[in-house]
């Protein structure tokens, strides 16, 4: 029962997305025009064009230059959800590293069909307008940013990243933001800071294995927790394991777990930062596929909501601009101070110029007309790729549907063994990632992840095609 | 007695190096001129300009463009230099970053006179060649270099590095090299890669404060080693700590131990590395300052003398040409897979663009051009400060005579107190390194590291004696 007063253009947005659900309007036909729709509905022409934007926004619609809007093809999938998943109730020494070093040798192998790691494709960021950036101010500024920054790096950029910040409610000083080497390095910190071998740190399961790959290295103990493709971990799993566990810190997604895409809702997220505030654990966040939401918002990473100063944040510009620029950040409220005594025992310092260069780009605004553009592609990736396996794969596949990021979560009937196809797919020149990476107790194992961050091709169609069939085949019992 | 046949240059070469050492030719007098010297000494021409190249590198004579050669002007210098160091014989936790942290915080502050950290100046470096490359490579393949590098770092650079290593006799092949960012990353995973914690690792005294650093982030004990101002770590207590301590790792620094600035004679290299190799320990060296030498030939690093496959090899660019740049390098032999599962979990790879544009500037042979250019520089920075301390630092001051890199050790007369020096000197706007900050266990503090990274200038000058005033009024028992 909803009582909140909607405003006209949200009421005329509801309509037409009843009419869609309903089938009154099919998928790819034409949406009543601007001029029809006000008209019937009694709205000016501006509230109808707000409507329509928003519809747009949410995938409903989609505008075509020239044409008008048309109703989103989505078609009907068969594929099911996962269910949330079930790993053990206790803390375990990490062994990832052997296949994490596996997954990243192919990395940057151009003849692999790139399913494989999280990497979005140089061509489709297009970074030239920050490649200009870099070239101008090496050029014109060299001898100046030769130099060690200050330990928490160019005061330019820090103050571009808490300017952000404060768009989604976040009230940070530049002095509050340590510049890190991606957010690999953010996030080693941030657990070198507050976890010392041998501690236990709490995950959500399936987790990206790099998180694990950082664990292991740390010398520290991983505790997964049961978590839901659609909201996130497990409220009442975690409160248990607070309870019974000696947890040092947790280590969450902000927004789109990777690899399971989905997002923790607001009230939830407020939820378990009131449960950490209470047993005093700190919160380490990993918000590098933030900027890359499908919705109309972004979602507000835990630190936006945390009253209790119990957040550490981290991110950084690789998924969505510059992997190779290396430019990530944290910010780490009262551990600052021991966060910067490990990044000066680490890296010293982070690049001076591609600081610089990223600080120019922010300002310039050339950022997010970038996003923009980003964040449709990687939706469209990912919905011709939830197509493509709908199509393809064995009856009894589970797909999640990821509210943001470029990622793609696979679960197979069993006995399906990730790993054994992981081997023969790289031999047919397709790279993938094995769904036990993604686990520190070997689960996982029928599953896979598919990377969207190349654009749709016939390539990449028919690469999921292959892996179709080699799936089929092995679980029919011949060669996968 | 020496038995080798000389060279005829190399006779002549002694003939006037000896002329100068008995004040026959006097500082800052003319040389004979090649023509009288030749038909003197009955020599070819270009015998007797090989000879004087020899005597300009060994910094006997100094070339003035259109004048001829001049005896090189070396004051007659009353400073001692410093005795064997005597640390305790005993492996103890280590606790230097509140002070390291302090020091760097004003390391890239432009308002004190830049004594302190040992940051060649930028101006100095002129790295417009190498700012150029780097524009170049942005602007016309930004893209193609936007991606993670492979793990070991950008094939061409490590070539470059392998090619140079090949002059000193180093057979690395690219796959022996890692990129890492900067040397500091390179001693970090060379650390964590051979030690855990508790470890102990056996070290100069006194040695880089940021080794000190690195130690005690990763929970390693440090053993401090007597040590010789000219020639290095003292053979037999080496020999005597590896018969009585558990010692995980020695980490010394290939060639101009920074503070110290000397290096070990070619003969104690390599029964160090038999000694080390009798007892298993393996070397990590830090080569940082090898490429600044002041004699006539590289000193080899250890690794160039290393039969036994024992020694990780640390260096950078950061010291020569780009300190903002932050490209360093370890080769690690047989522990190569460890480092890189290291680099993975520390900061992934490392920035992809510097790195192209370090290659083209080593591969254009515009490196070596402005490494002689800079070796002459800092040479003479550091004649020039030890002149300037010898006439106004108190009677009694010792001070080290470097072979190379850019810095000068001073032990002054006790009770001498250099971190309330520091303090004060800080306040007059003047920075520089106390000497306890180069000791786990709180040694030197009545020694101090002076900076010779930026050109010799009036306001360096100034500094070294307001530095000078305030220690006669402190030994004097007044105000500092």
């Amino acid at each position: 029962m909803r009582t909140d007063p909607l405003y006209r253009y949200e009421e005329l947005a509801t309509f037409i997305t009843n009419l869609v659900d309903k089938g009154t309007l099919r998928p790819g036909s034409r949406a009543p025009s601007l001029r029809q729709i006000s008209k019937q509905q009694r709205t000016s022409l501006t509230t109808a064009l707000q409507a329509y934007r928003m519809l747009e926004d949410r995938g409903v619609l989609e505008a075509k230059p020239q044409s008008g809007f048309f109703v989103a093809k989505r078609p009907a999938l068969s594929l099911e959800t996962p269910s949330m998943t079930k790993p053990p109730g206790k803390a375990t020494s990490v062994s990832v590293s052997a296949v994490v070093m596996q997954l990243l040798e192919h990395a940057s192998n151009p003849k692999l069909v790139p399913l494989g790691c999280a990497v979005p494709s140089a061509e489709l960021l297009a970074a030239d307008r920050l490649d200009r950036s870099l070239a101008r101010v090496a050029r014109l500024k060299g001898t100046q940013y030769n130099i060690y920054t200050v330990l928490r790096g160019d005061p330019r950029l820090r103050e571009e990243i808490a300017r952000r910040a404060s768009r989604w409610g976040q009230a940070l000083s530049p002095d509050d933001i340590a510049i890190t080497c991606g957010c690999t390095e953010a996030l080693t910190l941030a657990l070198k800071t507050v976890a010392s071998p041998g501690d236990t740190i709490a995950i959500e399961s399936p987790t990206y294995f790099g998180l694990l790959h950082i664990i292991e290295t740390l010398d520290l103990k991983a505790l997964e927790l049961p978590t839901d493709a659609n909201s996130g971990i497990d409220l009442g799993a975690l409160e248990k394991a607070l309870e019974t566990t000696p947890i040092k810190a947790c280590l969450f997604a902000s927004s789109f777990n990777n690899p399971l895409g989905c997002t923790v809702p607001r009230e939830k997220k407020i939820a378990i930062l009131e449960l950490l505030a209470k047993y005093r654990i700190p919160l380490i966040e990993d918000d590098i596929y933030g900027d890359i939401y499908f919705g109309k918002e972004r979602p507000e990473p835990y630190m936006a909501l945390d009253r209790w100063e119990n957040t550490i944040y981290c991110s950084s510009f690789s998924k969505t601009v510059a992997p190779g620029y290396r430019v990530g950040w944290l910010a780490s409220g009262r551990h600052m101070q021991r966060v910067l005594e490990n990044k000066v025992a680490f890296t010293l310092c982070s690049p001076a110029l591609a600081q610089a260069a990223m600080a120019d780009f922010l300002t310039s605004g050339g950022y997010d007309i970038h996003l923009r553009r980003i964040r449709r592609t990687f939706e469209d990736n990912i919905e011709q790729m939830i197509g493509a396996v709908d199509r393809t794969f064995p009856k009894g596949t589970k797909a999640t549907r990821p509210a943001g990021g470029f990622v793609l979560w696979l679960e197979l009937p069993r006995p399906f063994d990730s790993r054994a196809l992981f081997t023969r797919a790289l031999a047919r020149g397709i790279s993938f990632a094995p769904g036990d990476v993604f686990s520190a107790t070997n689960r996982y194992r029928h599953c896979l992840r598919l990377s969207g961050g190349f654009p749709w091709s016939p390539r990449i169609e028919k690469g999921i095609k292959t892996l179709a069939e080699m799936i089929h085949a092995s679980l029919a019992g011949g060669p996968a």
